[in-house]
């Protein structure tokens, strides 16, 4: 203990001038913008955005008429839930931890093995999986046709379409809704904008450990982390309960054997609202998070004291959260298609 | 079908004057205020109402973390939801269609069988119901008590309580909340605050035929319904699909056979909005609603021509929906409960 005393008053970071330590984290990392980012090939409209958020909220593009987007990726918590892994239909529970939307326009694939390129394809995914939301893709777009809001809502997001009420633009639409899903303004943005008291003395220490210890190789960028794919266990792996060997991450998406237990590297944005963590979701400690990361990829057996440190910094990470209107929905009509019993 | 048509020539409504039909309709009904009615014993604060709405949204009061008061009385769908009955705890089903919140502060009981008094005890129905939310009253506020952003915010809400974070004081927030749910201004408001263009010709025939067929006999008041208990089918049953034999209604209430199959009439405001209709659920026809009325309730076997122009001025009920900020939720931290697995 007193051995964790003595680093505690002369901890990493101690030695580095503020500016240095400013210096090296805008060469690792971005702050979040002010605004949301444009979509290659998806240009945003306020009409456009207004459907994503709605169908983002609707249940009814689920088959059971019970889960929406929100439901695993809510936007009141950090975008995320609290499951290991998300209930979804008939209380089936899905393969992996549900990731948080928020910022995700920025990783650079979506889920855990960055099957989809991006968050248009990757809206697709959940509506149709059997353990999710459950819809026929066919399903969908009958579902939407029948409620006379959404058939209105699509010609104004879609003014030039011939056929704008698809489940292509659907995805669209809750894409532009989810770029919009950004939280600017964390302590460690106003830092790298140059605020040197945005950050605590502790958090500035667990910055420079950050840096230091080499978390950010693979956490960096505007996410920090989301930008490139890893091996979880680099160094030594983590227990079954951390990486179940059965879960071969993203070898299943390109059957090559080096990406055996590859994952996409995730985001540590707003880390300190989405637990549990890890892409089983078996980790409900962020300290217990960080002292695994450490011993799994860096071969570091870090001591309270760091993973302290490094937590605090990790709570520099949480920015303002996205400002939502609850959205009124078209409501259904006789003709709309119910709910399955 | 000739006779249909004479009929909707020379219709009931059309002899009054609209003078006429307007006092009429004020002896009956009273339009919905703007602002949210006082609760007795429970005074709203800013404070209160924001905690209120946090706990309607979280699903953290339920022990899978999945269910929110919100889930069942989606404040973007009429203030409920599209099942017969509700989805809850492991998938299971309610026993009744899930009511509205909207307006249900001006009920006079709360549940279709009013078996609480208001909303503050209807509140704590639910949370606790093992096909629902199916948490334990101790669980609720361990859970609450193990999340420090709700520590604070019940001490805002109730600044004078030795105790502020009880289930007691949840009910109480969760109720002011409600309060707040309410819907002015819909066309039929304003044509009872004088306005004679605010319904079209066709409403105006609904509302005399409403008046003189007996509707209003029971759906009257400021909910035009939500005021009185009646029994469902006290001139012809309807069929078993829309009154089992096995519900009994208020009789499991009061044990007065009298009670055999009485309900709380409900409200018809935002009834466009919130099929399927019944306590069970199983119609999702409004027009056939209306005709099942008319023969259960008035034996009235009403033509379509009538049920259209009933069906007409039923959809002068739906009234602004509440403008709601969905609420940033205080996090989970690492002493957190979490969701049962």
């Amino acid at each position: 203990m007193i051995a964790f005393g003595i680093l505690g008053l002369f901890g990493a970071g101690q030695g580095f001038a503020q500016t240095d330590l400013l210096e090296r984290a805008r060469q690792q990392f971005k702050p979040i913008p002010a605004e949301a980012p444009a979509l290659p090939g998806n240009p945003a409209s306020p009409e456009k955005v207004e459907l994503g958020k709605m169908l983002y909220f609707d249940p009814r593009l689920s088959a059971s008429h019970a889960i929406s987007c929100n439901s695993c990726h809510d936007l009141g918590r950090g975008g995320a839930d609290e499951h290991s892994t998300s209930i979804g239909h008939h209380w089936q529970h899905g393969a992996r931890n549900s990731p948080t939307v928020l910022n995700a326009v920025f990783n650079t694939a979506q889920f855990w093995d960055g099957r989809a390129k991006d968050l248009e394809e990757q809206a697709g995914g959940p509506l149709v999986n059997p353990v999710e939301m459950a819809s026929a893709k066919a399903h969908v777009v009958e579902q939407l046709q029948g409620i006379p809001g959404y058939v209105d809502a699509f010609k104004k997001a879609f003014p030039n379409d011939k056929d704008p009420l698809s489940l292509a633009n659907a995805q669209k639409a809750i894409a532009v809704f989810e770029a919009t899903l950004i939280t600017p303004n964390a302590p460690f943005d106003r830092f790298l904008q140059g605020d040197a008291n945005a950050l605590t003395a502790e958090q500035k220490d667990g910055l420079t450990l950050f840096l230091d210890k080499g978390c950010s190789a693979c956490h960096n960028g505007i996410n920090v982390g989301g930008g490139m794919y890893m091996p979880f266990g680099v160094v030594e792996k983590p227990g079954a309960e951390f990486l179940p060997p059965e879960d071969k991450g993203r070898f299943a998406v390109t059957n090559t054997p080096s990406d055996k237990y590859v994952f996409k590297v995730p985001t540590l944005r707003n880390i300190a609202l989405t637990r549990p963590y890890f892409h089983t979701g078996k980790s409900w400690d962020l300290r217990q998070a960080v002292a695994v990361m450490g011993t799994s990829q860096l071969g570091a057996k870090l001591n309270d004291s760091e993973i302290d440190r490094i937590t605090a910094f990790l709570g520099s990470l949480t920015g303002d959260q996205p400002k939502i209107t609850y959205p009124v929905l078209p409501p259904s009509v006789t003709a709309t298609t119910r709910p399955e019993p």
